[in-house]
């Protein structure tokens, strides 16, 4: 029999996220103040955040434990499944060993509730009643509405209108959760009444729906903000799947030669590789490639400068060092929204510049292709985010079936794509857009970064 | 710490699906040609389905073998997980214990990959190197274009024309796994072209879509066509749900006082419930209930007649004995379309008439509100078919509440909802229709049953 699916049982469930700021060989640049560009401090902070987040951001602890709260929410549907591709590997004829670790059997269908969940948890222990945050497609505030549910707090979610207005399934996932969800711009802040005053048909943008949910939890004492992606604590939270997998490749007997992921803000991929890093780091396995894929047409790592850039396109969140395509730029629309982000999350782009990570840009319609040939043989419908991993996948084990190595690949694979089938129309009736990198517009971007 | 999921090592994975016709009390009355109305022969079946799902269906033997190659590919999704709803049971403070095997992962979303996975591969061992069906929202036609991708084999499926243009996703499911899909009535029969003659814009019909089907299958060597509830033989494949059930509730050293499932042709829930129902029919468990759920709209146990009925509402399929509406009945449009049948599996009526099962009704609008209580509670987006069984559930959850009775009670939970957020929106809003028992319109149906 060959076991194609590897479980872990619950009471083997890691009970601590994983820290890599124990384990950087040189520290983070901080992080410094919109307004007066010298380094944030908690204080600036408080309004938005609870302190255990805002410590876990800066903490160097190496294993920080996951609350029994939260462990109990994990449990409805961790830990996932870690995948022995079988079928894909025979339909490639290569001698790849292919695996991956699937966060798609969350209840939102990704990775996000991993700190969906924890965010909720720790605003609710310090007494905040009412939460906020932005959405584009919906992914993560669908995630968060499904964490606030279980804590019992209230949520709401500015959403970008035009996504608002053309995608209502994560829309109605949120209010199935019991949060609210409105249109951004929206009349209940002075930001979104100022955009519809100059312009009632807005369709918004991430931007403006960021500094509307900040408006919101900053003028209200009952209610914080929680970000989905990008910050150190989210990265954090994500370790539980790495941690996870280590443990199931064990099961295995196996251990991976390549880990690939896609990156937008850059949590879901560090949730998986930051558990394994630290083996690079150590000198143990010096060898293990560790790949970030990218739109063609976002390549905030491949193209970006590593410089301070803001972390919002409106110019008002905390200015981080990252690789930025300039905050002013954007990404043309395609389907994988989740990798629409002009920067990296720091973390990430700090173990690129010390070498440890690699990464790769990829065209939107090899993307698919990689997709319907892994539907097809695995069964399983790729988010249009994770199919750029799929790619890569798929590159890898045919170079491996030239050279004849038995490569063990790991895929971290962030979620389905039931509410993303109108990508996979378009790409089997010929119809999908390609693009190109838009190198002039990133120029005109990288122009304006701010000077600190 | 509470174990809230009980996985099953692939190596614990049953390799027998479980016959209930080696342990009837009395034999199943015999199915009956629809032109003749004499009892079917094998050489009957041949044009439609492969010898080895043919004496599936007329088998006695206790134990049939899941042949290598299709455990093989449930491999890719199975063992599917068994939950314990601890957050639920603490949201009703009941002291009943909540388990509810999901069959939500599987790839489709849904129970029904594993009869698509056997029929493939068996008609494949026949030579068949195409199949056909029909399919109303797609949840069977995209589970069976999984199976087929699955084993190379083509597929052409008929989907109900207003579906087809009301309902995209899961025609892009289909052509995601390679399936083609066209409305029916389609111009590629004579079916088809007949009613667009007389009726250019008819919006299609599950019975004129299965004479299609049909049709196409019988007019060519190379061809087969499917059905995905039902029959005997699909409720064979199903077992392998009830099997997996049945280990998983010795890992949480529980036994099942209460069964719950909702019913529309019979195969999910008689997945599960038959592997039970043996210690009940041998006098091992005589007080376990079983309660199969239907909608109030469509009740064909609870209301039906017990009779010799067309299975389909052409009046073209076998005619067998069942709980029947009448099959020209037509039910209103409820938005659990898996459960818009007008009469039942044969086994499970038979069970019922021989006092094995009991059977419920319940109402639309009280099953939405269990699914946004198992939403907000234990996370999953259940699909309409199954929130019936959480209605019921909760039902008899609040019973022990007041007696004090810490009954267990087991959930047939067929998948999630993905495809189905429409109707959570008119729900959220309340805008959700309501129907009673259409109580004139079956008793013309019903009027009409075929003479044998």
């Amino acid at each position: 029999m060959k076991r194609a699916m590897y479980f872990l049982d619950q009471k083997d469930m890691p009970t601590h996220w994983y820290n890599i700021q124990a384990d950087l060989p040189e520290p983070l640049p901080p992080p410094l103040h919109p307004g007066t560009k010298k380094p944030l401090t908690p204080d600036d902070l408080t309004p938005l955040f609870p302190m255990e987040l805002i410590m876990q951001e800066v903490s160097t602890e190496r294993w920080i434990e996951i609350p029994e709260e939260v462990q109990d929410v994990y449990r409805t549907w961790r830990p996932t499944v870690l995948h022995r591709a079988y079928r894909l590997e025979k339909a490639l004829d290569t001698p790849a060993k292919i695996f991956y670790k699937y966060e798609g059997t969350s209840q939102a269908g990704s990775h996000k509730p991993n700190t969906a969940v924890a965010q909720a948890y720790y605003n609710k222990q310090e007494g905040i009643k009412r939460m906020t945050t932005e959405t584009g497609a919906g992914q993560w505030g669908s995630a968060l509405a499904m964490g606030c549910a279980f804590f019992g707090l209230e949520l709401k979610v500015y959403m970008v209108r035009i996504s608002y207005d053309q995608k209502p399934y994560r829309r109605i996932l949120m209010e199935t959760w019991g949060a609210s969800c409105v249109p951004s711009p929206s009349p209940d802040t002075k930001a979104g009444r100022d955009m519809l005053e100059k312009w009632p048909d807005c369709p918004g943008s991430l931007g403006l729906a960021i500094s509307e949910a900040v408006e919101d939890a900053v003028t209200r004492d009952d209610t914080h903000y929680s970000l989905g992606s990008v910050l150190n604590h989210v990265l954090l939270h994500q370790t539980i799947v790495g941690e996870e997998t280590r443990k199931q490749m064990e099961m295995a007997d196996a251990y991976p030669d390549i880990i690939v992921g896609c990156i937008g803000g850059g949590s879901n991929f560090a949730g998986q590789f930051l558990p394994w890093i630290r083996d690079k780091i150590s000198g143990e396995k010096p060898d293990l490639r560790i790949i970030c894929v990218e739109p063609e047409s976002c390549p905030s790592v491949t193209r970006g400068i590593y410089a301070y850039d803001f972390g919002d396109s409106a110019a008002t969140a905390p200015i981080v060092k990252m690789y930025t395509l300039g905050h002013g730029f954007i990404p043309p629309p395609i389907h994988a929204g989740g990798l629409r982000y002009h920067g990296m999350a720091p973390i990430i782009c700090h173990l690129h510049r010390l070498g440890l990570v690699e990464a790769v840009a990829v065209h939107q319609t090899a993307v698919f292709e990689a997709g319907v040939k892994f539907a097809r043989t695995e069964g399983i419908i790729t988010g249009p985010e994770p199919c750029h991993d799929l790619k890569v996948t798929i590159d890898e084990a045919l170079k491996c079936k030239e050279s004849g190595e038995a490569k063990t690949i790991l895929i971290a694979h962030s979620g389905h794509g039931h509410f993303d089938l109108a990508a996979y129309d378009r790409y089997l009736s010929g119809q999908l857009e390609d693009y190109a990198y838009p190198e002039d517009e990133v120029k005109k971007a990288q122009a304006e970064l701010p000077e600190v």
